[in-house]
């Protein structure tokens, strides 16, 4: 297939989730090169337009990785990291991708489906191109590990929660407790966790309703955690002795991050739906040189 | 004068000089209303278009503050902090802004004057639209003080330099014992810097060659300074003997930073000019939902 070089204008626009924000890059037909050099050149946030990743936006149909879900999604949410690798999926940028669809008026308010890496979302989008959208973030396990997290030489008891990535959860008295968390909390045993682990540390702020923030796995304090915030909701349900599998009703926590507030809300099947704000900030053209060159 | 709320688009560019980034406001005739708190809404990393500051591109007739320049600069940088406050000049920024003015077809190569709050500027553009640029930085001064800067518990003597903006350069064996430079290296005598100092660790790379890792005061570590190339160039011309001033010949280093290469000549009548890069990155329009809210 023919893929644009240095001819073509390409296009893209920003946009944010809770201010966990994305370069989206309009595709539809799968005609753009986009190697990891030049995914890391775009998201470079001096030398680039940045962002904490990239929404390439490509038809199921058109796309090797997606073709088999085409018949249930028509759009495939193809995610990068900074970094330019790939990754499963991610939830604040699912609402920002929705959202682009919106505003390019390539689906209507309501429910669509999207096809990630992760296998087809649900996708619900309220009224108007500013409403909130809702996207389906699977399941929780919660192990039975007794969890420690560190910070400062404070610590503190940590619910094991897993939402396909592994989460420690630590209610705390006050936020400022979990320190700098440029680097990761120490957590023990070691074992739980060989791969490293998201921290979240939680205060309550009212009847079902959290603040949070969140140490991220290799990437340090950001400012929202789409999976973060599903596992705080979980493990602050059953502190309080609420667990919709038990009571067939299904229950929802306001969670506040840094950079916005999210609504979560557990099902007694289990299944969690995260409902937040996507946000456009700006569209436009990548100059034709700086291409040439991060692509080089 | 009738200022633009929410009905017109707003365009920009985003552009770099040495990673030292900017986002580009065009307004020739100054309609903008870019108050202080849109000003850092858009250079927020995360839920803006990020930048280190913003370039207001005005024609000098057409600003208050520029008025007295038109005869001799026809544009004016309003040179924006990124928390919206405003400053008198920045170097890196000057070779973006006329970047931009060469690319729009405002001005032709070659060298073209540029008004600042720091008083009129003389950039020179070379041919070409990826050609270097250089821009005239003023004098040191370098005071006879004995000053020490300490990080990690490791100590060196320092240059004191004066560009405007006060220095202290400090000649080390390896960048890496400047360690983690987030926090302001400790300086002695207190009283040399009364309001703080931006500190530069230089190594040596080749003749009048070197290489600097730059602190800013109020910033942490940046990945480029202009003024610090500045000062870092004058502080190893005097420790390597040689003065401009007493020879009459010009002397040129190269200063690598961390974002690239700049260019710094000292002339035998004081004067500075920094030669290096300047790129536009990409060019686009504000989302008109997403100005009105940072407007209000």
């Amino acid at each position: 297939m023919e893929r644009v070089r240095t001819t073509a204008q390409l296009a893209f626009l920003k946009g944010h989730g809770t201010e966990n924000d994305f370069v989206i890059v309009p595709d539809p037909d799968n005609t753009v090169d986009l190697p990891a050099s030049a995914v890391a050149a775009l998201c470079d946030r001096r030398a680039g337009i940045g962002g904490d990743g990239l929404l390439h936006v490509v038809r199921s149909a058109a796309h090797p990785e997606a073709r088999t879900m085409a018949g249930e999604a028509e759009w495939f949410m193809d995610y990068r990291n900074a970094d330019g690798s790939t990754v499963e999926m991610c939830g604040n940028g699912v609402r920002v991708f929705a959202r682009y669809l919106q505003r390019a008026g390539l689906v209507e308010d309501g429910d669509i489906a999207v096809a990630t890496r992760g296998g087809v979302k649900q996708v619900h989008l309220a009224k108007g191109d500013d409403g909130d959208i809702t996207v389906s973030m699977g399941r929780a396990v919660l192990p039975e590990d007794g969890v420690t997290v560190t910070v400062g030489g404070r610590s503190w008891p940590a619910r094991n929660v897993n939402m396909g990535n592994p989460h420690a959860v630590a209610f705390v008295e006050d936020l400022e407790h979990a320190g700098d968390l440029y680097t990761a909390p120490a957590f023990s045993p070691a074992a739980v966790y060989p791969t490293g682990v998201n921290v979240e540390f939680v205060v309550d702020r009212g009847e079902r309703h959290v603040a949070m923030r969140v140490h991220e796995r290799g990437a340090g304090e950001t400012r929202s955690c789409g999976t973060g915030a599903c596992a705080v909701a979980v493990a602050a349900a059953r502190r309080d002795g609420v667990d919709p599998s038990v009571t067939g009703a299904p229950v929802t926590y306001t969670v506040d991050v840094l950079g916005g507030r999210l609504m979560i809300t557990e099902r007694p099947d289990g299944g969690i739906e995260m409902t937040g704000p996507a946000v456009i900030v700006a569209a436009g053209t990548i100059d034709a040189d700086w291409w040439e060159t991060a692509l080089d």
